[in-house]
Formats: structure tokens, sequence, C-alpha cells
């Protein structure tokens, strides 16, 4: 179907929005009045721009508060109406919406409203124009779609329909069955627009927290699916107020609403494009150091083993341990050696069944492709970029019949292989802090294009604000990403990144790491105070834990026991200890954790720089 | 009455929490149980730290889900409750908080939770322990106050009480009446908060949108002078949730804290200080300029003439034209000249019919008063700081019985005197943006210290972002400030500020700027055609505003005229002409000004400095 978007849910001047939408390669846009009354380009100039883009004017929006028992009203109203009718015509489009009045006189007699339309839809017509009429969820009178509907047929006028906005059904709770009532050629648009499950004043809700469908708790499939069915043939039209939109980069965010309609074109089952192929795991995960001595120290006392470096020379080594694969890099491109940089996570191997089958699906949804530079003889290794710039390569290790990418990296003479009984076993998860701006992004892309499962979000006290969190896994848990980020701008420096590695015995790690002379970040002795409060726990278990510096927690399936290594840069390693059918992350115990990292005692990478 | 605040409210290390609450004047805190866990410092530390500070440790908080219908979760409370007593022992502080419980398996049996409640007030009264027992908003089976109090009353015992909390009672609309019926010595606490009045999930309002008593639209200090008369003798103590307040300075907001405090007590009828005097104008608006010359090229365009320089030998000069005063200081303490920055407004001059009163006033509200270096000829003027910094100044100009501040003004030869028919009459209100975490604080302020009324709350749309803005004002409107801020932090370079001057022909001050060569900010013509949409205008009249750039808005009582001229670095000059009592700011025509403003074509200052 035909792509489109109103202009208000993107950031800057009109000419800049009309550029980010043909760019991310929309059909067509809705022309916010507010965006055109800003804009020094005349309503032809605007027509002239956007057929340049190749984009359809779809629709001209709002006008507002027609109906009225007002009579001197009503006839400055259509007067209103008549000037826009003008402008639209100048505009090159044919289609006004018409919302709901939320006018104290609005009248309460359906009928009456009928006869209005009908008036307003003779006057359009004379003008070749059509009229599109919504029920504001709000709207005084009309507010719900199906009463808009009633309204719209009792006027049976050719020029008058009526417009379907997903999100004025769905935050009333309508149901959308009732679609099925509407002959298809009488719903001249449909708006679309996700939103977060919240409880909220609906008019609070629609203006700041509207996201794109698949960022939100809605099923804005089924109202798509709805429409469809009853035979609407228009376009799929974007129309997302949000606060983080309206300040970011208008380009990126046309290119992240594109995609929600992609995705929501698959699920209302309008498309097939490639499926998803589910990685199974973590292939290897990249850090990159301009000084990589710190980091090499730590994996050693963790007991890693460097077994390999990279075949065509560059700086890059293999450090390996049951089944987690670390990439440490020291050309460090990109990152840099200022306080606060330093060490990062730069890529993640993703171990996929059929790399090639998820890249198709990555393109598929208009996951920015990296150009990759390599030698005719290196394994070809593609890779997308994730909405933080996380590179997310598809490889397979050891896998019949598929390239190894470890193929790339052969072993020093000098060097050992990895012991018969590791310490660390793997990597349990991931969490990578995203920037403000982009975590509705993130919270679409990981699933859409990953296939990977979103888990619930939560609320975590830092000493100096609040951080949600939201985990992306695989059915199995073998490949888990924990997503965060600061409820608004303002904390861009530094965004922290944690790998966290899988352990069979915490205590026999931590014993060996103390041994080495590795300190971890210190638990306060009031921290397992309140554990012994809160669960009984055999007395060795909790004297071990508090000598160890243990956390823990609990969930109906088993037990989490973690704990944290000193800051790299912006990197830090957490050890994690699962036992049972323990599901979560500890996420009771990030306020410990963070506190601790804000009293800023332990930093292993700057002290290294320091010294 | 005692003054103490919950350590949740405020930002960073339960160390550095305590630090700010006694610095700022408190005399005790309920410490969160969050913020102990998460501190290195033992409980006795904390004591001791405390009583060093010179802060009652008045209440520690909170113990939640106690009350069940499970007898072996009973049991597992009882003993959690236990632990609880222990650390309170140690932290020196003999009342425990204890929220209603939102867990499914609360009893829906009052007699059951006043039995369960008793059981746990023998168990603290062993310990010396005192338990204050409270209806959350959003608690499974007790919510409001008056359920809460009848069940404390029915479990009857020395050691049980209640603690009222004027959010969970005012966010459902709860009548702070009832709290006669409670014994004044069974109310063992007294917590307060405000929040703006908005429809929301109650619990996610109290999570992020509590603010200080005040600031918000809750009648706290009914609820305080309902406890007062009722016998409560305890502290007023603040609990505030807020995202904007865990991210700020902890300093800062406490001293905000505190103040909101001085109100409430002054509100609640149990204080005296001294009566707010109004200012009835601007004295003088303060405009700060490393390199003036630009600003004297456009003030002379006005129409303002310099009739005045500091006695002292500071580079001040003071521009006049009707009754607006501008002073130009060159001396540009703390206004870098980097693009951005530049020219500034740094200080008001308030008239007052009582300098010295109003000072009072404002130094009983912990404004904090500026040191002034003055010589002994010089006019006694005396300043506080606004929260976003700008100088206060209260003074009288040609006002019987007061000395003018304008005595420190000397006039030069060559200057000329103003003329008898001023083009601008006056100052017609002055905006300032405040920094994002500035905005709470401010809207007290203005009230509290100045006694200016609080207009209502308007979001404006940015091309960037949504502003909210506020305007405070005397009841004649000779004194209006509009107040500005975007919504979090990354908006604070260069916080735009602007002086909006009346005048009685904006056609013939036009029409005068233009002959000067002056251009003004570009109206887009979109913008007429809509006006002319929404308003019938004398065909004449219609046509002027279009042809000499000139904004438009109409309310009952009156009509708006406005436009604006370059950005002078953060500073821009409105020009307005009110007809009838429009009694508005032109907030409609707001996005059409910011649009052009981002569009960057005219910059007053920069193209000066770059010629």
């Amino acid at each position: 179907m035909r792509k489109s978007i109103a202009t208000v849910s993107l950031s800057g001047s009109l000419s800049q929005k009309l550029v980010a939408v043909a760019a991310a390669g929309f059909d067509g846009v809705e022309i916010f009045e507010n965006d055109l009354l800003a804009s020094p380009l005349a309503p032809e100039e605007v027509r002239a721009r956007a057929a340049d883009l190749g984009l359809a004017v779809e629709m001209f929006q709002p006008f507002r508060d027609f109906e009225t028992d007002d009579a001197d009203q009503l006839a400055a109203n259509l007067r209103r109406a008549e000037r826009k009718f003008a402008v639209m015509t100048r505009l090159g489009t044919d289609l006004l919406l018409v919302c709901s009045s939320v006018d104290p006189a609005a009248p309460a007699d359906d009928a009456r409203t009928a006869e209005q339309l009908r008036l307003l839809a003779e006057r359009a017509a004379a003008h070749g124009i059509r009229i599109a009429y919504e029920a504001l969820a709000w709207g005084r009178q009309v507010n719900t779609y199906d009463h808009a509907w009633r309204i719209v047929e009792k006027a049976d006028h050719p020029a008058l329909g009526t417009c379907l906005d997903s999100f004025h059904i769905l935050s009333r709770g309508g149901d959308p069955a009732g679609i099925g009532q509407i002959p298809g050629e009488k719903i001249f648009f449909l708006q679309l627009a996700d939103a977060p499950r919240t409880a909220m004043d609906v008019l609070q809700w629609s203006r700041h927290y509207r996201c794109f469908p698949g960022q939100g708790g809605f099923d804005v499939a089924g109202v798509v699916a709805a429409a469809v069915r009853a035979g609407y043939t228009g376009p799929l039209s974007l129309e997302v107020f949000n606060d983080v939109f309206r300040q970011a980069d208008a380009a990126r965010t046309a290119v992240d609403a594109l995609r929600s309609l992609l995705v929501l074109e698959e699920s209302a089952g309008l498309t097939s494009p490639p499926e998803p192929v589910v990685p199974t795991g973590f292939a290897f995960v990249e850090l990159a150091a301009a000084d990589p001595e710190p980091l090499r120290g730590l994996l050693t006392a963790l007991g890693f083993v460097r077994t390999g470096r990279h075949r065509g020379g560059k700086p890059v080594e293999l450090w390996e341990q049951g089944e987690a694969r670390l990439l440490l890099n020291a050309s460090a491109l990109g990152v840099s050696s200022a306080p606060g940089e330093g060490p990062a996570l730069v890529a993640l191997g993703l171990e996929s069944p059929s790399p090639e089958a998820a890249m198709r699906r990555a393109e598929s949804l208009i996951a920015p492709v990296l150009p990759r530079r390599r030698r005719p003889e290196d394994v070809q290794l593609d890779a997308v970029a994730a909405p933080d710039g996380t590179e997310l390569f598809f490889c397979a290790t050891a896998r019949p019949g598929l390239p190894d990418w470890r193929r790339d990296f052969t072993m020093a003479e000098s060097w050992t292989k990895p012991g018969p009984a590791p310490l660390v076993t793997g990597i349990d998860h991931v969490a990578l802090t995203q920037p403000w701006h982009r975590f509705d992004e993130a919270s679409l892309f990981y699933p859409a294009v990953l296939g990977l499962r979103p888990g619930e979000s939560l609320d975590l006290a830092d000493p100096y604000g609040l951080f949600r969190s939201r985990a992306v896994a695989d059915a199995d848990g073998g490949l888990r990403i924990a997503l965060n980020v600061a409820p608004g701008p303002g904390h861009e420096d530094g965004r922290p990144q944690h790998v966290a590695l899988a352990v069979n015995d915490l205590g026999s790690v931590l014993r060996r790491l103390r041994a080495s002379g590795v300190a971890m970040l210190p638990v306060p002795a009031n921290y397992y105070e309140d554990l012994e409060a809160r669960f009984v726990l055999p007395e060795a278990e909790s004297a071990g834990l508090r000598e160890l510096g243990v956390l823990y927690d609990r969930d109906e399936p088993g037990e989490f026991l973690h704990c944290y290594t000193a800051t790299y840069g912006r990197l830090f390693f957490e050890l994690v200890e699962r036992r049972g059918g323990y599901r979560g992350y500890g996420a009771a115990n990030a306020p410990v954790r963070l506190a601790a990292q804000h009293a800023g005692q332990l930093n292993g990478w700057s002290r290294t720089v320091i010294d």
C-alpha cells in the first residue's frame, strides 16, 4: 500500500521535512497546517517541491471545530473552509481532514451535524475537494469512529467520507471489528499511531506520547487489517505527536517511521518480507580500546586466553573461554581516549542459522547496511548498524556448511589454547545504553529485524535520575540484550555499556580474581542486612555473598548471583551465575550498583592510564 | 513547626543529601530506605553524620506490603520488620512508615488488617519504636486516609498512629475536612507534596510529577491547616518524587524545598512573615553586551535617547523613552562574546512601593541576596537573584520620599533629552527562558517573593520541540514576566530572552524602522491567509498587517498587534500594541515566530560582528 506520514511527526522546517520523508522512501505526506503557516514557501512552491521529490500531497489537516449550534459561527466556519479550499487547490491536494468538534457549542443532535457536514461537502465538491471526517478521542459530542461513521452515512454525500485513526480508536478501547460495517470507498483516509499502554488523560497521551506502530502497546495491525478487509485502498499514513521525535533528526526519524510501516504491513498479513532469522547466541563481542593493555590484564585474570590475531594484519585479537569470545580491537576506530570514552563495545557477532537470510531480512526492513572492506581471502561477514551505532555481524561459529568467522584469525605460536574447564562459560547478556532519542527506534528494530522478543519495560533508580530498561531476547535465552535509556537528553557522554559473562561458580571466580589483585565493585553492608530481611538464606550462603560482595536475586524458578568489575572507559563487565531458570537481570539490585558506580571508587581504565 | 524532607526528594548519595538538607536549614530528614542500602555508611555513621549536621532522623521509610491474608507471608513480614527495627535503633529513629499494601493478598477485612497492625505495633513497642500507617492512593484495599485512620483506631495501640500525605489525599480528590476527626496525637507524621493538576494514572503521577507545595495545583495548605487544627505537632515533611529534582543539584533543590515550606506555613495561617510588596512595573531592564554598538543602533532607531551614564564610572548607559528605561552595560560581566551568547538581559529593576519592605519579604523567603559594591554616594539598591540568575533590584523611580535610582546616572552634555511624544511608551513584558530544572522553582519564586499572580501554563510548538510558558504578573498588568522552558535538558545554550516594548501605534514605529534600514523578523504570507480565514478584518487593516509584517491576535476584550526584531546574542525585542483590554501575549503566534527564528534569517548581533 502507499505509505505516507504527517509532517507534524518530524522536526524542522517544512522543506526539511519533505526532504527527509522523500529520502526515507515514503510515497506521500499529510501537510500539517501549522507547518505550512510557518513556512516561507507559498502553497504552489510546496506543491512543486513535493512533486520534485516524488511525494503526493495526500491530505491537508486539520480543520477543527466545524460543526456548531451557533448559526453565526457556522457561517464563519464555512467562510474559513472556503479559504482553506483555495489553499488546498494551490497545494495540489483534494482531501481535507475535519476533526470532530471540541467546542461546547458542538451539536448534540446527529442530524444537525450530518446536515452541516453535507453542506461543507457540497461546498468542497465545487472545488473538487473531499472531506474526511474523523472522531477525536476527546471530541465533545463525537468521539468514537462508529459515531463519526453514522453521521457520515446520514449526511450521504459523495464528497464526504470518514478518516480512521488507530490512536483515537484504540486509546478509548474501541473495537476495530466495527470497521467492517463501513464501505471501503467511504474510508477516505487511515491514520496510524501506536502509544505505550498507560492510564493518562487521552489528550496529553495523544499530544506527547504517541509512537510509531510496533513501539507501543496497541494492536495497530488489527485496525489496518480491518480497514483493508472493508475495502480501503488509500495510503497507510503515520500521524505521531511525540516529544522525542519533535527534537530528533528528521531524516533518521523518517527511516524509523517507514520501517514501522513495513513491519505493520507484515503484521497485518498484507506483505511477506523475508522471515526473521533469530540469532541463537553471541558469536563474539568486539571491544575497541586505543590502549588494550588494561583489558588484556582483566581478561587474563578472568581466565580468558588469547587464541588468535587477525590474519589481515588488523590490530585485532581474539580472546576465548568456554563459549565466550571477545575481540579486542586496538585500532580503536572512532573511539577517543578522552576520559569517559576509552574502551567501548563497538560490535556484536550474532550467531545466525543463516547469515545470508538474516541479511535479507535486515535489508527488507531498511536496516543500514555497513560497507565492509575486506581482502578476497577473508570470510564474508555482512553487518548492519543498530540504532545506537553498534555494528551487528551475522555470522556462524563451527556450523557445518557455513564459513567460520574465526578463519580470519590465526594463532600466534607463543599463545596457549583454552583450558578444558572454563570459569566463564559464555556471554549471558550485553547491556547497551541507548541515546535518549533512539530508544523507541531500538525497541522496534531488535524485534523486527532480528526476531527477538521484547521484555517488560522497567524504571530503575539512579542517584541522578531514572533509567528505563527493556530487554530483548530469543526464546531460549541464548541471546539477550538489555536496552537502557535515560529519560531525556543531557546524559549523552560515555553511555555505559556492559558485557555480562556467565559462570558456573561465581565464588571460585571471585576468589581467583581476588588472588590476582582484581578489585570488584564494592557492595555496601546495608545491602546484605536488607537482603537477609527480605530472604531467608542459609547462614553459610549469606555469609559467602557478603564476604565476596555478591548481589543476589530470586524469582519463581530460580536464583541469580552477580557482581561487577571496575569501569574501563564506558565499559564494565558483570559476572553472572544463574541457578534454576531465573529469568531476569537482577534489576532490583541496579540502584545499589548505580550508586556504587557514581561514587566512582573503582575505575580500572582511568586508574591504569593515570598510573 | 519543625521542617523535614525525605532523602528521596534530592539527587546524589545519602551523605550529599544530608549535607544539602542541613545547609538549606531543615531541622530533620526522613531516611528513604534505598538511600541507606546504597550507602557505604553504616546506620550508626548516618546517625552520627545527621547529628553533627544538626538534623533529627524523623522517620525511616517505607515498609511495604505488610498486611496479608497469607499466614506464612505474615510471619515473613514480621521477621522482616524485626530486622528493620534493628536498623532503626542503630539509625536513631523511632518512627517507621508502613504503607498500605498493594499486594493482591491484602486483607479485605478491616478487622484483620487492624489485628495485624496491632501485632506489628506490639513488636515495635518492644524496641521503643512507633508505626505510622499511611494509605497509598493506589493501595489494594486501603487507599484513603479516613480508611487508614479507621483501621488505626480499631487496632487501638499506643505505638500505632497514622501518617497523612497531601499527595495521597488530594490526588484522589479527598476532602481534608475529615482530618478533624483524628485526634492530633494519633497523627504521627505529615508528608507534603504538591502536583500539577492533570488526569493521569495516580502511580505514574506520584512517581514522576510530584512537586513542592505551591508549584502544583493542590491545596496543600488546607491539609496542613486541618492537621494543625486536629492537634498535630510533628514536623512538616516534604516527600517529592520528581524526574527533574532527581537530576538537579541537591543543595539548590533543598533551598527551593525549604522556601516552599515557609510559603506553605504562611498560606496555612501558621506564620506571618513580612507581606509581599508587589512591584508596579519595570524601573529598568539591564542589558549587558561586550560590544554595545549594535544595540545602541537599534535603540536609536526605535526612538530611544541616551540620557545618562553611571556616575561611578561603570561603563553603563541609561537609555529612555516614555516609561521604558534600559541600562546598557558594556562591562558585560559574565557575558561571553561567543556566538549564541553575546548581549543578554542580566537584571530587572522592579518599581517598588517600598524597596525596603520588598527586601524583607525576599529575605524571609531565603531569596539569595546579592552583594552590592557601591560608593558611599550611590543610591542604595538591594537585589536578589531570581532562579535563572537574573538580578532583581528593588527600586523607585520619581517616587516622593524614596531615593530615585537614576541619581546614580549623570547626563552627558552632548546627549539629548527624550522627546515629548514617545513612540515606545513603556515595557509591556519581559520573557525569560528558564533553565529546564529551574522552572518549578521559578513558578513558586515569583508569586511567593514578589506577590505576582501566576497565569495559565501553555504548551507552545517550536520546530524542534515543545515549550512550556507561564506568565506571572501584577493585578494591573504593570509588570508582566513570561517564564518559558524547554521540557528537558539539552537546550541550555543561549537561552533566549526578550524585552517587549509597548507602543501606541505599531504602524508608525515600523515605518520609521524601515526608513532607518532596520529589518524585522519576516512573517510568511501563509500566516496572513490563515489570519484572514480565522478573523474578518477590514480590508485596509488586513493589508496593513501584511505589508508591515505584523502578527495579530484577538480575545474577548481586545486586540494584540506585535512583531519582532532580529536576535542580538540571546536577546531580541518585541514591539507590542495592545488595543482594548487584551490580556494575553499572542501565544497563538509563537510557532510562527519560533520557526522564523530557527530559520536564522536575521541575526542583528552576529551580522554586525561579522561585517
